[in-house]
């Protein structure tokens, strides 16, 4: 049970960083690599196609601009893919990048995140594998009480100025 | 193996139907019932804390406006959310209803789907329960199947115009 | 008579401080603290439900991005609730955090003020409390007063040039 | 304990009605006139700098496009505003409605609701008045437990299908 | 020297049949059929990697929503791909459309037209075709001097009012 | 045959002195100096309300945000009134300067010119003062040669490498 | 003293007619044609460059969509250029009439006003005629009061109520 | 077989150069200047009229804010255009540079690329060209290849760590 994580460009990597930082936390194994749609479709389309027989159960894919990453892959495969809307260098405020992620024709869906927010993609497909893995279910309360805690810490500390 | 699918306000099941239809349809459980996150708060946190021991494996909560719905249930069980951006009457082309369901902090995802987009909230959720269910991915796969030959025999007709 | 003021995180202090300053001034009672509707609900809960009998007449609240905070603790209470929408890191130039706290669906208020605008919202607690005490309403007259001085003071040195 | 409804013209009455409405349902006094600030700014000038002699305790202030009428009462008087942004005919899409209200400088709150929402604007001003009124106070629990009922009805209903 | 035009969905033939009807009217030889991205990956990959071998010189694809078809298959072909965002049902007022069509990465562009404008795209490949046809140039011109004459009779009458 | 300049906040006094500098440079007589639609409103109405007879012919005004001044200045008097909107520091990016000002209801007409483009809000001063005044035409006559001669000076350079 | 309305096409008259409907009402001369800045380029030109001699003091220039009459006439001549930003059948909203005739460059400003708004640009042309014409002046300030009394009957009404 | 480069400003320069960058480096012939549609409009119309004559096949024009050269030099040759959006100083998040760009009215079309992405632009300039040169053909396909191979690297060294 497996995530592949991959990106649109290189220079994705410092935001998609953040799903294999909490993947890795969480004890789910996962894969990272470049496949742009745009610049190596073929490429793309084998590793949609072969994301199954190779293990994968979820994919996250980040991309930002017309970002068609994330809905290709989700048209060549049957597996969950999880969008994270990358603003890029080029983008509008990241409104291109949300929109060519979210708005995908009926039949074809993708998980969206927030702009940037490759550490929910990260989480959303550890909660996925966590419908089948208690061991994983164990780590996502452990991780949910964790922020609970931090979030009190905090409030004592406002509470006591 | 059992899907729960809430929305706000029975003014949302025009759109909300459609989740149930396609689970349905690709043999999946499901649930369906109203949650409003703002007008009945505690029924709201029932149903989100009781979710995993009544046998939910996922929940689709669709909502518009101010929508909170998706992003509270997340915020009180770990199982996976997916959230249906509601186009509803009090709503600004739908902005208001993406942008409070997406934009989700860190730590608490969401899976958002485009707006009004139930179809593909089931079956995102069908993709979800298939990552461990050999059945509900073959139906999966004869669904993707059967969207191709429909745009073949489409393109028939045109050419042959 | 006392005004609770929330954030969702405490790197929204810098924002939501100008709150506590303006009450401050004008010599109004307040308190506050960090609640996060998405890492915290059950506090979120408990810090509404209980608001009424701590004392509190007003509460404002400030939360970024998909920020849910003001309009949960509105469903949760009958006390007026002031939102302010801060624009916070992960913010789309705060569109996200304006459109998910004005948006509320009918029947559940938040008086929403504008983006980051922490002081405002203390300025509009004033005055809801100025609705019954004198004393407030003096201070409220008097500040008005002093913005229409410095503003002609101004003036005259733009006109002396 | 009076509220003025007012708005910028008479074609705004459809959308402002609904203050009125649930004010009088939850039995807050109050009056409703026409007050436009770009055609009889004169009017606007009377009616704001007398509110508090009138015995006005909030204003509800509805208005459209580049809606100044909400703005401008709130720099007349020390008193609370709330105010709607209507979309009207020439306004696009809402945006300038809101955004014309909600962005005041910070000095002159006004208490914006969603557009077109004068219902939850009568809310806030009853809740408003309820903070020194425990008959108003009483009326807006019951109030909140009626919507509370209504959902949990349509709730029974969907789920005996 | 053909045209090839295509389209996601038979749902966008009655506004990419404009691009049809002008190439028609200027003597441009085209072809016409559905190609979906998202339901037919495998077919776009053939139709784009044939392209030119089948003759075609400039390609045409509408699509709406998270539109990914024209880039696609601008990835796919070093042929000139003219893109007309369609601004179908499941649409955001055409943003998403146009977005996703137009915010190319550098390295792979599409040649944007206006929202739902197949005709100016029609338009814009006997251009493209114009530049080694002086027949079709020829066309170009009177056209353009036929759009003249009509604004001019137009003036003629409203003067004439 | 003077202009009068005018602004909310002395904090827009970087934008708008674009204006008395061209007008300056025009040879039209300006005078310039602070008012504030929401912190001195009986100052805005007396500013107003003499304009005509202190000699005024048009009104420039600027403001950020929810920027009142220059509509409510318009309904105060008939003399042609040039808004500039102003992005300051609590505006989005824009929109609620240029919403504010542009979308007067009719009846009340605001000149609207870009953001922060003092400069043109001059010229645009400049140009109804020419209406009448052949000295004033003759100085924008030579301004709009002088605007192609540099143009052309560019070109030359630019072609010249 | 003669304003010039022209607009980009036959299908913007319903738009246009109000400004030369409210300069008829004020009893300013005018005249009114079709002046297409993409269709009849030459026609454009001439219009503008011979608008002087022709005797016209003000030009009202409407368009939608990608709108470069307004702004093209203004390059053209040194009057002052009124544009309408039209809400035609192919803009998005009108964002794109509004952005493409306001946000001209420093050095040839055009008059914006808001959108569809043909009877405030005639208002705002007779304004800058009133500024050398005390007939005109007398007829705004007649326009003015006219508006003030009309709001203050339907006041009256509605308090009535 | 020469393109024409042209920008509205010297300072579109840092942007537009990467059409010419690119241009070079596949060997297609091009000249570059600065030509302003609002500041030399004459210039333009001559720049458009001969450029047929002067051997040009396409043209690449750039401009920002209310960016009229690109459609308005479209409106005075049969050649086609080739538009950059520049987000330019005085621009709106590019909005408007895009929005005044692509929306065209039909019957004159411009091929409009990213916020930009002058890049593309000589990219889409090139695949014009190469409709009929086989030489500038082999070229682009060489460029795709080589696009592929430097993503096809960066996966190996990602894969690597």
């Amino acid at each position: 049970m497996k995530v592949g994580i991959i990106m649109g460009s290189k220079s994705d990597l410092p935001v998609m960083q953040d799903a294999a930082d909490i993947l890795k936390e969480l004890g789910v194994d996962f894969e990272i690599t470049v496949v742009s749609a745009h610049r190596t479709p073929e490429r793309m389309f084998n590793y949609a196609k072969t994301a199954e027989e190779r293990g994968l159960k979820v994919i996250i894919a980040g991309a930002g601009g017309a970002a068609h990453l994330p809905g290709m892959v989700a048209s060549l495969t049957h597996l969950p893919v999880i969008g994270v809307p990358v603003k890029s260098s080029n983008s509008i405020d990241g409104w291109d990048s949300i929109l060519s992620i979210l708005q995908m024709p009926n039949g074809i869906p993708v998980a969206t995140v927030a702009l940037n927010a490759a550490k929910n993609a990260g989480l959303l497909a550890a909660q996925i594998i966590g419908t089948s893995s208690e061991e994983v279910t164990a780590q996502l309360k452990a991780y949910k009480e964790d922020l609970k805690k931090k979030v009190e810490e905090t409030a004592k500390e406002m509470e006591g100025n």
